[in-house]
């Protein structure tokens, strides 16, 4: 709270901003309880760490619905200056405790005990590609999260007030306009690229990789991107995530290794890096205010897709890693070369599961749960015709019908963990980094040289400045426009993957 | 909370479980954030996490002392049957909530942030050995700790009010006596000893000693004790400690390893492992209520000790492991057999750093400091006159003059950290370790031939039995009648170690 200290007069403020803070520490203790969940809690500690949880949880709720809450706020807020900090600061909380006192405890309990017990069912349903004994859990979930959108509130339709958790601001009707830009470009460009390819899965990438090395590998290139270690660090997990634990001082990374194939620790790592460089460049001023933290999950995972894909998956980038690369695993790698590395990084094909998707069907597999998720909300649809609705279009926009529900409906978590209306932030995230690296290449035209260099100091130090250190003080549209003096729009994206894919299938691109 | 079904009816005692259960959680949650602190946080994060402990302590002190616990507490109360498991619950919550409640919010804040800001004053202090730049911090520190005293209240003298918070029962009158009893016989043994012994360092036990092999051979013989992993974890700090993350099913250990001395991880590894197994063997009943944890400090001791000394510095046991251990490591140990290494791990030599100690002249480092709190208490020494006071004593009782402050008077933590009158508790769990071990070979005659095959359930399940299922149920005083049928007394311990060095180096054992 050191920024906030002009407005150290107003008691009231003060007195808020220690509320907030007290807030905000509680919700760093529950997301550092949950790192170790994922990273080293032995197993003993289930039960515990799962109540535990629960408690931060419902004390983090509770004061922040509380009357001293509201009148804080709203005695903060009658005595500032809109545009101010300390203004964007108490809008951003107001936001937050606005939502919260619409939710009846009950609805939020129920929502919680439905997603603990859906989790685990999801889990074994998925293992077993067994939908029967998951269809159960999401038939209670569906309602609440019907419920939970029309207690929020909404102009047009339920989805908006949903997506708004994630993506303030944000609208159906203006996604199904992206989905449908989208859609049209893409379904021929995949169709006439599978038209050409042979479909093999693409050697290099599978082999033997020895996974300290990889785990070497990946270290040196995240250090070389800017991530700086000593305000984090990088442990294993199942699944990878990036957590903020209290402020940019704090931002841990964690990946997989898989000894037989290589993606898993590049692209998560560099994925997540992208998420954590965003939060350790947010102003030291905003921690533990609801400033701190990227403003939406959009914008988030702009920056992950960004070094990730737009970065990472790029030959300019490979041109410098690739004999590093190759260095570091002589025999799995043998004589491919950096052209044929690049090519196999950047395969295109239609598959089942979404987190492997390559960047062209990536937004198709989002899009389809989008649809999926609009009927349901809408009633349109049931929950026990979710799997032939998934199959049908999974065959209609990517030409694959899963082999069973584990690797179609029952794949990802997010449903069972009550997240409906998330998935589009993907390709908000997609959509926004194409933009974001357009601009900035544009602004400081050393950023490709640079990388061809391994280096990156320009390219993170234009991210810090026109993204990264704002957290969220500014909403999602507004620091878009911010940053890139306009809107978020299809066309940049488009014209990128048209661009490289054409360029890769020797196509002639638009 | 299984076990407290019994009184379920009784609608006051479950809303006082629930609140129990709150803090209880919220308490776990900063005994995660602190284990993190030491073993796996960026150093990034120091003052956030700072901020997020501070947070965390505060809602529990403010959760307890509210008026809804204390209405609570002696609402439940009324209704219980006296002897009951709920009732012991009540009684030592109410334990708690009367001492918190009895110290003003003020010297609770006031004391947080002189220990605060002096243990990183000791920390640079003792670096420098410039005891001028603690001394000023321990000037604040003092006062608030008599003032702490007189809130407490106390019949005969303000060390019984400190005491008590760490050994609830103990009083300075009978510590006086068991420290009479031991400087009787402890100060001439160790003359005797020290008279015929050349002094020069054990050689067995400095070396290169590969920290990998040295971890693997301290977590077979801890899995051997039944420490159980899927309870627990052993990870690397600096200093050595062992920590309960709300309940049984997560107690975890940490250790050192110096690759040139192989004392630290042995010695400290079987020590935490006593403290974790007491934890590990807590009734998972009492999770989530007062009842969890060990019962005191002292008791506690007596645990690490009993391990780390009646097992793991006797020659039964190194029968089986030194064979073991010389495997591991066959050139640092060269021709070092069973003998030579039990009189090394065992040599009595008078130091100046009581972890360091040998089980001997432990004790009487242990005296010094309970004296020099006495006095201070007091008012007989000052803080300033405490240097001089602390180096005449160490030349008293042990012959031995620190060569200078860092390994004198500011060797120890505890005063910055605000913990006056903890360190006798070290004592009480040497005596009582002794008295348990002899009550358990005597109930179990076949845990010592166990012991010689590197087997330890017999031991482990008489502590468990005696000991460890209670958790804080019973009152040290309490507990120690019903697991030996009497008393603590110095009588077994003393005969224990003029045995064991009466033999060792050749004496008339009395």
């Amino acid at each position: 709270m050191v920024a906030m200290s002009a407005d150290r007069s107003n008691e009231v403020l003060r007195l808020l901003e220690d509320r907030l803070a007290t807030i905000s520490d509680v919700n760093s203790a529950r997301k550092a309880l949950n790192w170790d969940r994922h990273t080293y809690m032995p197993e003993g500690a289930v039960a515990a760490r799962a109540e535990q949880l629960a408690t931060l949880s419902r004390l983090v709720h509770e004061m922040l619905v509380s009357e001293e809450t509201g009148e804080l706020l709203f005695g903060a807020l009658e005595k500032l200056e809109p545009g101010s900090e300390s203004s964007d600061l108490v809008r951003r909380a107001k936001r937050e405790y606005e939502r919260a006192v619409k939710l009846p405890n009950r609805l939020v309990e129920e929502l919680a005990r439905a997603t603990a017990l859906a989790q685990p069912a999801w889990e074994r349903a998925r293992a077993r590609s067994e939908w029967a004994s998951f269809e159960s859990h999401l038939q209670k979930i569906l309602p609440l999260q019907q419920e939970t959108a029309e207690c929020l509130g909404y102009e047009d339709h339920p989805y908006d007030a949903l997506l708004d958790l994630y993506e303030p601001g944000a609208k159906k009707a203006r996604l199904q306009k992206i989905f449908e830009e989208l859609k049209a470009e893409l379904v021929p460009l995949i169709r006439e690229i599978c038209a050409l390819s042979d479909g093999d899965r693409s050697p290099p990438l599978y082999g033997r990789f020895d996974e300290e090395k990889q785990e070497g590998f990946v270290r040196k290139v995240v250090s070389d991107f800017g991530y700086d270690w000593k305000r984090g660090r990088l442990d294993r997990v199942a699944h990878p995530f990036c957590v903020s634990l209290g402020g940019p001082g704090d931002v841990r990374i964690t990946t997989r290794f898989d000894p037989g194939w290589l993606s898993p620790a590049l692209f998560a790592t560099l994925h997540e890096a992208g998420h954590a460089m965003y939060e350790q460049g947010i102003d030291p001023a905003y921690s533990r205010t609801p400033l701190s933290g990227g403003t939406s999950m959009g914008v988030h995972e702009s920056q992950s897709r960004l070094w990730e894909n737009l970065v990472g998956r790029s030959r300019t980038f490979w041109s410098f890693y690739y004999p590093r690369l190759h260095e570091t695993f002589p025999e799995a790698l043998g004589d491919t070369d950096l052209e044929a590395f690049y090519r196999a990084i950047n395969e295109v094909k239609p598959s089942e599961i979404r987190v492997e998707a390559d960047e062209l069907t990536y937004n198709l597999h989002v899009l389809l749960r989008f649809e999926l998720e609009v009927a349901l909300l809408e009633g349109e649809l049931s929950v026990s015709e979710l799997p032939a609705a998934w199959n049908a279009r999974m065959e209609e926009y990517l030409g694959v019908v899963p082999e069973n529900d584990a690797v179609g409906v029952l794949q990802d978590v997010h449903w069972a963990a009550g997240l409906f209306c998330y998935f589009p932030t993907y390709t908000i995230g997609n959509i926004l980094s194409a933009q974001l690296f357009d601009e900035a290449t544009r602004a400081r035209p050393d950023i490709l040289e640079e990388m061809g260099d391994g280096e990156f100091g320009t390219l993170l130090g234009w991210l810090q400045e026109n993204v990264h250190r704002y957290g969220s003080r500014y909403d999602p549209d507004d620091l878009i426009e911010r940053a890139i003096g306009r809107p978020l729009a299809t066309a940049p994206y488009l014209h990128y993957l048209k661009d490289k894919f054409g360029e890769l299938y020797g196509l002639n691109a638009a």
